[in-house]
Parts: structure tokens; sequence; C-alpha cells
């Protein structure tokens, strides 16, 4: 699997040195960052080769790829586990605030998620396995490096996963249109799992019912929607500030 | 200009019909809310091409741009003015919030930010003619056609607009981290210009100085940043969840 981007590839390098395998650096992109690109490879014995040449084409790599000069070849992304997720808020002694993704498709949106999720104080994301997106090259580099920086499990059954954490004392937050409850209605200092679903459709029937809450963000009636990576963002934001309030 | 999807030239129909100069159709998109297309064309006597080859490329389309099939072609994109901003409030009898962009340049936020500010009641936004990506057919597209549906100012000079809706007595709130205090510890009730800056630098340091207040959104000291689409659409929701419990 392949990574790029100054950024990215840094935060490979902080969070999962193991997993790479090699990093190719373009001469010209040598400053600042790069050069702690650089270092921790050196410290974690990686292999780096530096190329001169503007044209070589990394392997792997997309050609309208904006690389920034730096591209890192990892063994493949490591999902975590629900434990993994549950371990993340028992470390940190904080209440547990889950993400859960019905069906996401386009990879820009899930890395906008990721990123929101890491800087919004999430604990973890899970994903279906199948008919989503997974996290690939594209969707790391949206994500801005944050997708090492956050424990992401693909289950099999979004079902089971939101049933692990409701055993843990977890309430599922539908984010839906379906409902009339503003988020803001809403006490968010609970222990919460918060479900968006796809971009198209929403969260699916049989989810649904699975949700302890539902809620909205109000919107204008002249747009149909909002895009759900700001959902998303304006959810965990809104749990955020209710939190601060209550402590 | 083109404009491509479904969504976007269903809103240019709808908001701009006397700007739109032909329409192209795939013969396998007829279904749904395309009908509706035909149907407003037709009324505003506009030309309609429906093709039958899937192989035809429509011209000045981008090849990898997901058309859905369906392509129209407008005279050019129909900035307002900072007149229009200030009608828009006056109509709609609400207090002032508008939204200011100090050099965005990537065309997906762009689009994104023009969509949140829609759905979350934004009068009209403005952006700098210079240095700063402008409305394009990529941006009307990331929109979801959402740049048709509020008046969007191309300005000179950011400082004077700012003036021009100060003088009106609206406060200019800039958002950014180089503030201690939290965006929901001030009263954003009040008439408010937002500002925010571009995705890698903020706000330049002469706008800085003309904000009435600056306020940050809280995040993990794990990220460096929000996305700044996502960090405008979390401000607007903040305003608009004050505004409903103030009312």
């Amino acid at each position: 699997m392949v990574v790029w981007g100054i950024n990215p590839v840094l935060e490979a390098l902080e969070e999962n040195p193991e997993g790479l395998e090699r990093i190719i650096i373009f001469k010209k992109a040598l400053s600042g960052k790069v050069y702690r690109i650089l270092e921790l490879a050196k410290k974690h014995e990686i292999q780096v080769k530096i190329v001169d040449d503007p044209n070589f084409h990394p392997p792997k790599v997309l050609p309208q790829a904006n690389t920034q000069g730096v591209v890192a070849y990892i063994s493949e992304f490591q999902y975590a586990s629900l434990e993994d997720i549950e371990m993340s808020w028992t470390l940190s002694q904080e209440t547990p605030l889950v993400l859960a993704l019905d069906g996401i498709v386009d990879p820009q949106n899930l890395g906008s998620i990721i990123r929101s999720a890491v800087a919004l104080f999430a604990h973890g994301i899970f994903i279906p396995k199948h008919r989503a997106c997974e996290v690939t090259g594209t969707v790391i580099k949206a994500s801005s490096g944050a997708a090492f920086k956050i424990p992401i499990a693909k289950v099999t059954n979004l079902k089971h996963a939101l049933s692990y954490f409701k055993k843990l004392g977890v309430y599922v937050l539908g984010l839906t249109h379906k409902t009339e409850t503003n988020i803001f209605d809403l006490d968010l200092c609970l222990p919460l799992n918060i479900i968006a679903g796809s971009e198209g459709s929403g969260i699916r029937p049989s989810l649904l019912k699975e949700c302890d809450f539902l809620a909205k963000i109000p919107i204008s009636p002249r747009m149909e929607s909002l895009n759900v990576a700001q959902a998303i963002a304006i959810a965990l934001y809104e749990v955020q500030r209710q939190r601060c309030f209550a402590k």
C-alpha cells in the first residue's frame, strides 16, 4: 500500500514505523518537515531513496496525486479491534465517544471524517467490511495523516459492533433527518456511539432501529442536506461543547 | 462556462435560467430529476441536446468529471454585489450572518463551504478577486448547486468589504487559532460577519486587525487544525444554535 504527502508520511513514521517498508523522497522536496522524515526513517532503519529526476514516477501512485515529493510504502493499513477502541477511552479516562459509519463511499469524505474525529476527541471509528470505502492511500492523504492516530475497526456486521459498545453502557445516537429532535436539545454528556449513514441514503432502517436516540442538525429548507463530513464534524463539536460546559 | 451534475444543473435552471445557454443530456440519464430539467428547459426555451452515444464527450468538461449524464453551458457565473448580500438579510428579516473567505484555494473546499453556508442560514459570501479560487464548474458541483442559492460577491479589497458591513452594524468575527477564546464562549446573536483564512496560513495579519472578536474551535493537540470547510460549518452551526435558543 502506498501513502503520499508530507504529513501522512510523517504520521505513518511517528505512529506506525514498523509498518513502513520504504520511502521515496524527491530531492527538491528536502526542507523543514521532510528532514524530520529522513531523521525518523534513519532511527527506525527504514530504506530511503532520494530521487533527483523530477520526471521519475513512483510506482502505484496515481498520476494526479499531489505527493509533495514524498511517497512511502507500508505493509498494509493496520485496522484496530473494537477492544482497541474501548482501550482508547479507558486509557484517556474520558467519556466514550465512538463513531460508526454506515457505508461512506467517497474517500475524500472518509478522510475528512477521520481528521475531524481525531481533532474533535473521538476515541475510535468503525466501518463496515462491505459496500463502503476502506482506508486507502487517498483516504490517508485526505485525513492529513489522522488515520494513523485513531483506532479504526473494520467489522462484518455494524449491528454487532453497536451491541458490543451498548453492553459497555454506550448509547447509540443516530444522525438523521428522520426526526424532529435537534442535536442541541439532547444531553450528549452520556457515553456515546454516533452513527451516520452514507452520502446518498443515510442510515439503513435496520440500523436506525438500534439507535437509542435520533438527532438532526437543523438546516435551511433551501438545501436537501449537509455533506456527511460536515454533519459529523458539527455533531462531534456539539458533544465537546456540552462536555466542556458540564465539567 | 460549464456546469455538470443533476443537482447543479437543476439549481442553475431554477435560480438563474436566463444565464443558461444550452444543455446536453445523455439518454441513459433520463429519469426522475432529469425529466424536471427537461421540463424547466422547455419552459425557459433553452436548447437541449439529447445524446445517445455514451462515448460522446461534452466540450469543456474535464475527463474525470462525474457528469451524471447532464451538462449545461452558462454565460458566466453571476457574482453578486455587497448590496445584494445586505438585501438578502433585509428581506429575510433575520440577524445578518455574512461569510468572508480570505484566500481559499481548493475548489472542493470552496464548494463545501458554499453548501454549508446555504444549509446553515448565511445571507451571503464574499471572496477576494485575486489569489483565491473563483466560482468554477468544479466549485458549483462540489456545492451541490448551492452556489446559485446565495449571493456571492467577488471583491478587490476584503478590508473595504468588511468596512461596508461594519458601517451597517455588523461585527467581524475572525475564526483563528491565534486566540484563547472558544467560539461557544462568545455571544453570536449579534449581527456577524465571520471571516476565515486560507487552508495553509489562516487569516492574513492585516485582516486579523480588522476583527472585533477572535474565536477558535477547541481541538485536540493531536491535530494541527481542522479542515477549513469543517471549521466554518461548525462556526455557522454554533451561530444558529445560539440564535435558536435566544428566540
